[in-house]
């Protein structure tokens, strides 16, 4: 079976991983990874989701944070304090810092992200392939209340998504390409997944790409989502803050309802929220939508296995 | 008094280090580095003699090897080489991988390399004026006898000097132009002092850079060399495989000769040599230098005060 996941960072590599041991071997599994969120760091190119999926997929992630590296340590950026410089909101770990040169490396010789991206993935055995959503540089902004636009980063890590926001800016997305593989993938897929990732600066940036969002359209495949809203709130992460900045409320329904019926014209067939949403599931089935309950919260890669198999069971794949 | 050292990387931070010591407070060191040697490694900029005397003179250095950061690890280098990147042969300690980090961080800011110095030796107290040759980007390749050209780091570092070489092309020197501040040094200078540093690519390529041999010629202030040749033998480093590329002895009274008495056209006026190669001495005198003979070997900080005490006393500078 060809599976295609669209991917942020922790939720959806969680979410892969879990559906990596689910299905076990003999299916290709394909992960379009957000790149909105990538910065310029001391000269570095740090790709946060890209990493995330990278690290947890090969058994290298930090577990108790569920990003970064395991093993960590910061002799580089306490260093790079000492002179004064580098944003000390933002930790980049010694061996973190390893990839992201690694990739800048590869990226100066003039490769594009997508390869450069395949070849650090052949360190780590991910089970999957890897393909960030374009080649192309995309930097998100956030435009604050008062006016001020400031890097999404710093938003997200140093402000910890609590200065309210008046909407996103994403530099270099409305020219962006897809990257190599992506829309084929798509088009040859039989099924596509939205994991719970963050439906405005993960998700929602992947299918702003042009011809992502068509492509998802036309695919034979049926496209199911999980919905990465518990009871009212993200259940990791700052979603609340990113939905609010768009004007949709922080609930399962209006999730499903922002991404959109595909018959109507949006993107998911089947949505899977959690028991605490179940609330949710007879507007959404009058409305046409295959929808179900469950117990959502990934706490281990068996329970996110599980998970994973009643997601594609909604769309009638009992693999 | 105003001193002004034209410097490679270990040795002349070393004797610098031991001036510092010998003169005490109260006068004006400037120390014009050698950045022939620099080197774009993993997308950071690689300055090993800007750095080596920002930590020797600042108190960082690694004691026992002379060069690099005290306390240093190797965590990002291992890990970049786990990708199967990076220069297997070249270790950048996590430590120095800051600075350099900072560096180039502020480099691609537009500052100039002069600026990116002065402000990362802020840190470090060195009580020096600390000057790149030129703000110019210069690489050092070697031409080896079979017609290879190799970077001067690969050959340096990599093969430890041991493949014959035809000689030096340095991308960049013919056409740069002296940092700010460096022929303003020298035209103001009280004295300038050549440290133990290697003849042909430290002090050579700094004399290399147009003007910097002419500012040497006008200067009022005595020029005073201690030769880093020691019986026939390099102290450290391999001056002679850089010698012998250019047709010169490696011998004390050849390496003065390839530096030239200054009123025949050269660069020097006087030369100390270790009492190994007194017998120097007399050719060199009846040829019109100042030349005297004493221990050079810089065992500890004391020893080379003692030296630059003697270095200054060639040229009448009873400081």
């Amino acid at each position: 079976m060809k599976v295609v996941v669209l991917s942020g960072g922790v939720g959806g590599a969680r979410f892969t991983r879990g559906l990596l041991a689910h299905l076990g071997p003999g299916h290709e599994v394909s992960v379009v990874a957000n790149t909105g969120d990538d910065v310029w760091l001391h000269g570095v190119r740090v790709c946060p989701d890209l990493d995330t999926l990278m690290y947890t997929l090969g058994g290298g992630v930090h577990e108790g944070q569920g990003w970064g590296r395991a093993d960590e340590s910061t002799r580089v950026s306490t260093d790079l304090a000492a002179y004064g410089l580098g944003w000390d909101w933002f930790t980049l770990g010694d061996l973190d810092l390893a990839t992201c040169l690694a990739r800048t490396e590869l990226l100066r010789t003039g490769l594009p992200l997508s390869a450069v991206t395949a070849r650090l993935a052949r360190r780590w055995d991910t089970g999957v392939r890897l393909l960030p959503m374009t080649d192309t540089e995309v930097e998100t902004h956030v435009r604050l209340l008062d006016g001020t636009l400031i890097h999404f980063e710093e938003w997200w890590v140093r402000h910890r998504a609590a200065l309210p926001a008046a909407g996103f800016e994403q530099g270099g997305l409305a020219g962006s390409i897809a990257a190599p593989g992506v829309v084929e993938a798509l088009a040859g897929a039989d099924v596509v997944v939205l994991p719970p990732s963050n439906p405005v600066v993960s998700v929602g940036t992947i299918v702003a790409v042009p011809g992502v969002r068509e492509a998802i359209a036309a695919t034979a495949a049926p496209v199911v989502g999980v919905s990465p809203i518990i009871g009212g709130a993200p259940v990791r992460g700052m979603a609340d803050a990113c939905l609010a900045a768009i004007g949709v409320e922080t609930s399962a329904l209006a999730v499903a309802r922002h991404y959109g019926l595909r018959r109507d014209g949006g993107l998911l067939d089947a949505w899977l929220v959690d028991d605490a949403d179940a609330t949710a599931l007879a507007p959404l089935r009058d409305a046409g939508w295959a929808a179900d309950a469950t117990a959502t919260l990934m706490t281990d890669v068996p329970t996110t296995a599980r998970i994973a198999r009643q997601a594609l069971a909604l769309v009638g794949l009992d693999v």
